[in-house]
C-alpha cells in the first residue's frame, strides 16, 4: 500500500473551516482506493504571526520539503498586512518549491447556474495555466522622494526565458491531453518590454507543437471573450498577474469562487506541490460553519491526482458532482442552510 | 455662435469607417444646437507609416495642440507592430496632452441584451475611470542576456504621487455627480510596491470626500464582482492596465465593444482632449461597411459634452437610444444586415 506524507496548513479564516472537510474526504478516499495518508498539521497563520512575529518558522521551507504534498487553507486576516501574510508564507512557498505552475481548472458544477445567460455546462470548461514564480509579482522596486510632492514608486516585472518557456510548454503539453487548443494572454501593445518577449517565446514553443492550435489575445479582449464566448476558450496560459485576474473571472462565470480549486505545481517532482482553493480566508464569515468546502475538496482531488491516484481523484470529483446534483445539502452560497461540516460529510459519504 | 476647431484622425481599419459616421452625427447636432464645427483631417495611420516611416510627423503634437478637441478612429494594422502604431501615435498623444483621465462609461443600450443572465439595464451602468498617463504602460525596461538561456526582461511600472492623486480625485469628484460611490482596483497583496502606494493615496483622497462612499477591491475579485454583482459597482477607479482590462470587461457585459466610447481627457483644458471608441481597428472587417458606428458616435457625444455642449450630447445619446430601441437599422453585430453608413444616417436623422 502506498503511503503518503501530507502537510496541512489550514491557515486563517475559512481556510481552517474548509481544510477539515477536505481532509475528511481525502481520508475516506484513501481507505477506499488502497493508499494511506499520514497528515502533519502546521499552525502557520496570521494568528502565529500575532503571537511570534512570523507567519512560519525560519526553517519552514525545510520542514515541508520532505512531504509528498501540501494542502493549504488560506492566509490573511485583518490587522496583518497582506504583504506580511502572503509574502511571509504563500508566495515564498510557491517560489522555494519551484511551483511554477498555478493550475486553475474551472467547470460549471451540477446544481449550479452560471451568471452568463444561456450557457451550457459544456461551454464552460476551461483551465487557466498561470505562471506562478515570477512576472509582475516581484519584490523588486521601491519608493523615491518619500513624503514629497515629487514622490514616486517603481515596481519591476521580471520575465525570464526559463520561466516563460516552461510555463508555456506546460500549457501545450496539457493541451495534448484535452482540446489541443491554447490561447495566450498578452498585452504587447501596452507593455512593450515584457509582453513582446512572452509572445516571442510563445511562438517558439507553439512551433514545437504543430498539432496544437495556438492563438494569442490581448488580456483586455480575452477578459471580454471569457464572458462573451467562453466556449471558444479551453486552455489559457497567462502571466502571474493576468492569470490571477482571468482565473477569478473564470471562477465567477462557473460556480463562483466557492467552487474553484487550484494547484501550485512543481512539475519535476523535485519539491512538493501545494493545493488550495482559489478563494481567500474570508474573515467576515470565518468560524461560522457556513463556508462552502467544495473548492478545497476539489483541491484535495487535484492533490491526489498529482500523487498519481487518478481513480481516487475522479471518485472525489464524482462524489462532489453527485451531492451538488442532488441538491439536498447546500451551504448558504448555494442558497441552502447547511453547514460546511454537513457538506463535507455528504461528499465523504457519497464516495 | 460658438465655433469649434476639431481634429479628426480616422486612423486604420474600421476606425475610418466609423469616424465618418460620427462626424456626420456631430455635424448634424451642431447645426441643430447652435454651434459650428470646423474639421481638419489628419491621415496619421499605419498606412502613413508604411509610406513615410512614421505614424505622424515630428511636429504632430504641435499641429494638434491648438484644436478644441480630437476625434480618433483607431490605429493598428497587420504588418505594423503594435509598439510602432500605438507608441507612435495613440500613447504619445495621451501623454503629450496630459490626458491623464481615460473615462469609459458603459450602460446597456436599448435593444441590446447583456451576456449576464437576468440583469436589468439599471444594474448595468458604470464608469471606469482609468489612469491614462503612467503606471504599467511605461517605456522603461529592456532585455538582458539577449539570445542566451539566462535571458530576461525587465518592465518597470511607474506610479507618481501627482499621477495617482489626480486620477483618484477626478473619480471622487465625478462620484458627487452620480451615485457617490467609488471602488478602487488594487492588488497590494501581489504588487507590493506600486499598489500599497496607490491604496495609501486612495485613503488620503477618500478622507477629503467624506460624503462619498469608498471601498477597494483586489482587481481579481473586482473582475469577478463585475460579472456576479455589477449592480454593486458604479465608479471604478483603476490604474492604466487594470482600467484597460476592467473597461473591456464592462463593455462586454453591456452592449459589447461596438457600443463603448471613451474619452482621453485633460481636465485642466490646457491641452485638447481626445475621444475614441474602446474597440480597435479590426482589420478583418475593415472597409466592408459592416462595423457598428455606435461606439464612435457616443465618443463624439462625449466630445461635445466636454466642449460644454451638454444639450447636444444628450440629444446624440437619445438619438442613438431611439434608433437602437426601434431596431429597424441594425449592423451585423446587432444581428442585422445594415451598413455602418445606414446606422450613422439613421442616428443623424433621429436627432
Ligand atoms: C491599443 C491599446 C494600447 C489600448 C490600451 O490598452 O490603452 C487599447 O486597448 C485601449 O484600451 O485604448
Ligand atoms: C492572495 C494573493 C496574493 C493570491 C495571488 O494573487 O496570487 C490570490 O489572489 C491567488 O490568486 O492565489
Amino acid at each position: 500500500m502506498t503511503a503518503y506524507r501530507l502537510a496541512s496548513i489550514p491557515g486563517d479564516g475559512i481556510g481552517v473551516d474548509v481544510t477539515v472537510e477536505a481532509r475528511k474526504v481525502l481520508d475516506r478516499a484513501s481507505s477506499q482506493f488502497g493508499f494511506s495518508v499520514e497528515w502533519t498539521e502546521f499552525d502557520w497563520s496570521c494568528e502565529r504571526y500575532a503571537r511570534l512575529g512570523a507567519m512560519m518558522p525560519d526553517d519552514g521551507v525545510g520542514q515541508l520539503s520532505a512531504f509528498d504534498g501540501i494542502l493549504l487553507g488560506a492566509v490573511g486576516f485583518p490587522g496583518v498586512p497582506d504583504h506580511v501574510s502572503l509574502w511571509g508564507l504563500l508566495i515564498p512557498l510557491r517560489r522555494a518549491f519551484q511551483q511554477y505552475v498555478n493550475l486553475r481548472p474551472v467547470r460549471l458544477l451540477p446544481g449550479t447556474t452560471s451568471v452568463l445567460a444561456g450557457r451550457k455546462a459544456e461551454e464552460l470548461e476551461l483551465v487557466i495555466v498561470r505562471e506562478n514564480s515570477e512576472g509582475e509579482y516581484s519584490a523588486i522596486g521601491g519608493r523615491h522622494n518619500a513624503g514629497r510632492p515629487d514622490e514616486f514608486v517603481l515596481q519591476e516585472s521580471v520575465f525570464t526565458r526559463v520561466g516563460v518557456t516552461r510555463i508555456i510548454r506546460y500549457a501545450f503539453e496539457l493541451a495534448r491531453t484535452r482540446s489541443s487548443r491554447v490561447c495566450s494572454a498578452t498585452k504587447s501593445n501596452g507593455l512593450i518590454h515584457s509582453m513582446p518577449f512572452w509572445d516571442e517565446i510563445f511562438a517558439e514553443v507553439a512551433a514545437e507543437f504543430p498539432d496544437v492550435h495556438s492563438e494569442q489575445m490581448h488580456v483586455d479582449a480575452l477578459a471580454a471573450r471569457m464572458v462573451q464566448a467562453p466556449d471558444r476558450l479551453d486552455i489559457v496560459v497567462a502571466s502571474n498577474l493576468f492569470g490571477d485576474i482571468l482565473s477569478d473571472l473564470a471562477a465567477a462565470i462557473t460556480g463562483g469562487l466557492g467552487m474553484a480549486p487550484s494547484g501550485n505545481i512543481n512539475p519535476s517532482g523535485e519539491f512538493p506541490s501545494m493545493f488550495e482553493a482559489v478563494h481567500g480566508s474570508a474573515p467576515d464569515i470565518a468560524g461560522q460553519g457556513i463556508a462552502n468546502p467544495v473548492a478545497q475538496i476539489l483541491a484535495a482531488a487535484m492533490l491526489v491526482e498529482h500523487l498519481g491516484e487518478t481513480v481516487a481523484a475522479q471518485a472525489i470529483r464524482a462524489a462532489v458532482d453527485r451531492v451538488l446534483d442532488e441538491g439536498r445539502v447546500r451551504t448558504p452560497d448555494l442558497r441552502g442552510t447547511d453547514t460546511t461540516e454537513r457538506l463535507g460529510t455528504a461528499v465523504a459519504e457519497a464516495l
